[in-house]
């Protein structure tokens, strides 16, 4: 028997203690009992007939939320971040520009390019844009969580293409919460995340690829960088290129597909133009009672605030910590503070899927008027 | 309201049905009710204190597994192809060459290099390889699923060094089950899946990094084409960079970690030890059986075959597949048939973690003697 110099660690042998939290910040979201229970089942196999089957129900279930007929429709084994890869890797070959609408941390991260934030482009821009930097990916993301913008998106496919380029959006933080039609809006590739509206657990990503897109991935001059995420292996593992049989590509993670099944299915029961419309109301409620505290909102035109998340202004006299500390502490609510470019200027509230309610507007709102009550800085 | 041109899928309003198997195949393998439903428990943020102190115990429990004392120890949010990809991208600039010991999919599926199976390399041979063409990174399987061979470790750290070259293992299918010293062995990256010897579901990959290999990963002159694997951002995540706060980087997936965590218990309550103890002996029992019902194992040599997957050599007068079919239809077991070299020369078996046991080593002996009646081909 070989030995081992690093002794068995104690902490694991004590219990694993999960509190349960009201997760009201920009995500993740609660996930109902019903989908993590589905999580639960048994693991089979990646290529049993019977997880092909629940990868056909889950193909079906992104076609209908991002109203797409799209064929290469799948889900990334991964959170949003590598859908936003996935997407970049395949769609760009080296030397080719890709051009990014920072509007916040996500089109900042798409880029690594400077801060522009709390607002959105004009489409005039955006031609501008295209035709002077001429780049083969256009991207923006739909919905800005971090600075609480919702940005509008007719059009713009149109200029794209115009320009012989490719329409990319992130609405990891807007899918299901706000009206969107992909083939409509001529977007040619659209990722977002199981952790949001969807209400299940962080780790599965829908993703889908225009025709047009298709042309050009699959006729690409050199491999992606990433095997993982190299579309045409994936689009076999998940039935979308019409070969006969699948191929061994990675281990799907099958619990996470039951439960990405599960949150689709509570989706299309209750219909994805109520889940927008019910979105709209509680966000619209929510920053009705907002003003009438006396907060403000940090998106000042109506119909560029974003339904899932809202950013309202750090109050003056409060250290925006102590309040989300605060919160969490005596409501077990988890708010959150800015991101990236928005850091210290916030507070950031998300109510998606099962959490957007008038009920849960109530509870947190109690929850804020308590903290604004007991937090004041006394620092001078 | 917004019309939706797609209709809601009905497929989704049926209940997802998932069958129980006996999951005997080279992974995933079956997991434990107590893992599944620690996966079960609510979602809490990814950057909470409670999540930081249940990733903490997932690294201790995975430098115990691993043998190491590696500060940059972690689980990347992905399976084990993400975590090849992690070792590959960070560790490798352009320019720089990667060495692989192509012994089955593995090294294949590493380098896309020429085959050769079913045997083992020589340190003699690997000196010579090294010497020769100077890599930067050189990768080897520990344990190669595809063909059963249990690669020997003892030495090549050393040779690498001396060659001024990190050494990468693969020890996706061995982790658990067969005595591996990171620390002791030289190994510079090393990495394994959750679905294997720790029976959690498919969706994590533990991964360690040698001091050597961050001096060289934390010294590039290039970012790492993966912002998502980019182990500067991972391994602040993670806290394994002394710094006194953490950053966001991407929304892990917890419920995968609250699942990792509790295999990792798992293996600890066993002890590392007894796990490889485990293996080895119901490993025997399983072989000199199989050799007893004249069938033939694919890897001659008793100290090169792996105790988690074994490879039989496909008998002579059946289809593979038939016999496949048979044992999943009538046992509702799951065996396999090769992958990529091995395809059609072999049956493949693995009993991992929970299933090595002498109990489901004698269901399953039940079960290919029921297939190997019923099976005959009778198409001459």
């Amino acid at each position: 028997m070989s030995s081992v110099p690093v002794p068995p660690p104690k902490c694991l042998l004590k219990p694993m203690v999960v509190p349960f939290r009201h997760m009201f910040g920009p995500g993740p979201s609660n996930v109902p009992p019903r989908i993590l229970q589905a999580g639960a089942n048994p693991v089979i196999g990646h290529m049993h007939p019977e997880i092909f089957e629940i990868m056909n129900d889950i193909k079906s279930g992104i076609q209908y939320m991002f109203q797409t007929q799209n064929r290469v429709t799948l889900a990334v084994s991964g959170t949003g971040h590598t859908a936003m890869e996935c997407a970049i890797f395949n769609a760009v070959e080296p030397g080719e520009g890709v051009l990014t609408a920072v509007n916040g941390i996500w089109g900042e991260r798409a880029a690594d390019m400077a801060e522009r934030i709390g607002g959105f482009l004009t489409n005039e821009e955006i031609e501008q844009a295209l035709a002077k930097h001429r780049p083969a990916l256009f991207f923006l993301a739909h919905g800005e969580s971090s600075t609480g913008v919702l940005h509008p998106l007719d059009g713009i496919g149109q200029l794209c293409h115009k320009y012989n380029c490719l329409f990319l959006v992130d609405s990891v933080a807007s899918m299901g919460g706000a009206p969107l039609h992909m083939d409509q809006q001529g977007i040619d590739i659209l990722y977002t995340g199981s952790q949001k509206v969807l209400n299940a657990p962080p780790g599965t990503a829908p993703i889908s690829f225009s025709e047009r897109a298709c042309q050009k991935i699959f006729n690409r001059r050199t491999k992606p960088v990433s095997f993982f995420l190299d579309l045409k292996w994936l689009s076999n593992y998940w039935g979308c290129d019409g070969k006969p049989s699948r191929v061994y590509h990675h281990t799907g993670p099958v619990t996470a597909f039951y439960s990405l099944r599960e949150s689709l299915a509570v989706l299309v029961e209750e219909g994805l133009e109520k889940s927008w419309e019910r979105h709209k109301e509680v966000a619209e409620y929510f920053h009705t009672s907002l003003e009438s505290m006396g907060l403000h909102l940090f998106v000042k035109e109506k119909k560029a605030r974003l339904p899932t998340v809202t950013t309202i202004v750090a109050p003056t006299g409060y250290d925006w910590k102590d309040i989300t500390s605060y919160i969490m502490k005596t409501h077990n609510i988890e708010i959150s503070g800015g991101l990236g470019p928005s850091v210290g200027l916030v507070l950031r509230v998300g109510l998606m899927g099962c959490n957007s309610s008038k009920a849960h507007v109530d509870m947190l709102l109690a929850a804020l008027k308590d903290a604004l009550k007991h937090c004041h800085e006394n620092k001078l």
